[in-house]
């Protein structure tokens, strides 16, 4: 089963210029849906995980599946005001202005071994950030991994103290 | 296990006066985890289900592991100019104002049996607006599945031609 053709280019979404890489394709397959969750965890198996942190919201939809076959928790990473309980939070630049991102403080525990999850890697502002907030908390990011990862964007060199996983690359 | 345990009060989120129920210490809790996604597809299973429809952004969460369970796709709905293709879409009146929900036009196929899946069944009203954007494709509502029912909101009331399963009520 080649994934890649699961997904499907959107021209100029969110922007002109832009081509977007629509995962809802392979989402609404049974078959794709089994087959990209089982291929993310074969990234990362063997490893002893035991939180997996998702980012809002396309990586809420393949981080609890990774946790499940984990066997290992998963934690929900937000933007600022989402969340209900006690928060860590980290900034992060965009191309204009900047955003924040938040964990429960009694998300991850000191010393948790952790896999951070998202859909796409593109500039890895985001991933940056996550892994920070992990590890604000005393976590430590066993693997960033990706569904997508968007080469051109070098997203790697934002993140060069991690391992980085990625299923199809562009 | 008491799922019920897992879930936290938080009073006074996202407002004064709103006791939130917290579902992320049942979501960091490997046991809990995998035992309510076991819970939520006890409620739906035998049903014929093609499709799984979850609701962005806590909907994602346990939406694609029931998809997984029932052999079925999973189709996210989103807030209006989030999904990069074609879409239909739905508005609800909220306290104040209204909103927008779409579905991807090509998520649901004419005739498809499809489960609705939220985290939480308060007043109705996302979970009605997400009905009609599943029969404006031409799907089946089998049935809304929900985590958490407040009981005392009434949302079954905005729901009257509709199968309700909730895990947990309050």
């Amino acid at each position: 089963m080649n994934l890649g053709d699961y997904i499907r280019d959107v021209p100029d979404f969110p922007e002109r210029g832009v081509v977007f890489k629509d995962i809802t394709p392979l989402l609404k397959d049974p078959e794709a849906l089994k087959a990209t969750a089982g291929a993310l965890f074969e990234m990362v198996k063997g490893s002893n995980i035991q939180k997996v942190v998702g980012v809002d919201s396309r990586g809420f939809i393949f981080a609890p599946m990774l946790a499940e076959r984990l066997n290992a928790g998963f934690v929900p990473v937000r933007k600022v005001g989402k969340l209900p309980y006690k928060t860590v939070s980290q900034s992060y630049d965009l191309e204009y202005g900047s955003d924040t991102l938040e964990v429960h403080l009694d998300g991850i525990e000191q010393g948790e071994q952790v896999l951070v999850h998202d859909d796409v890697l593109a500039t890895g502002g985001t991933a940056s950030a996550v892994c920070k907030l992990v590890e604000q908390l005393g976590g430590v990011v066993v693997q960033c991994n990706f569904l997508i990862e968007l080469q051109f964007l070098n997203g790697r060199s934002n993140l060069p103290d991690y391992t980085i996983s990625s299923l199809l690359t562009y």
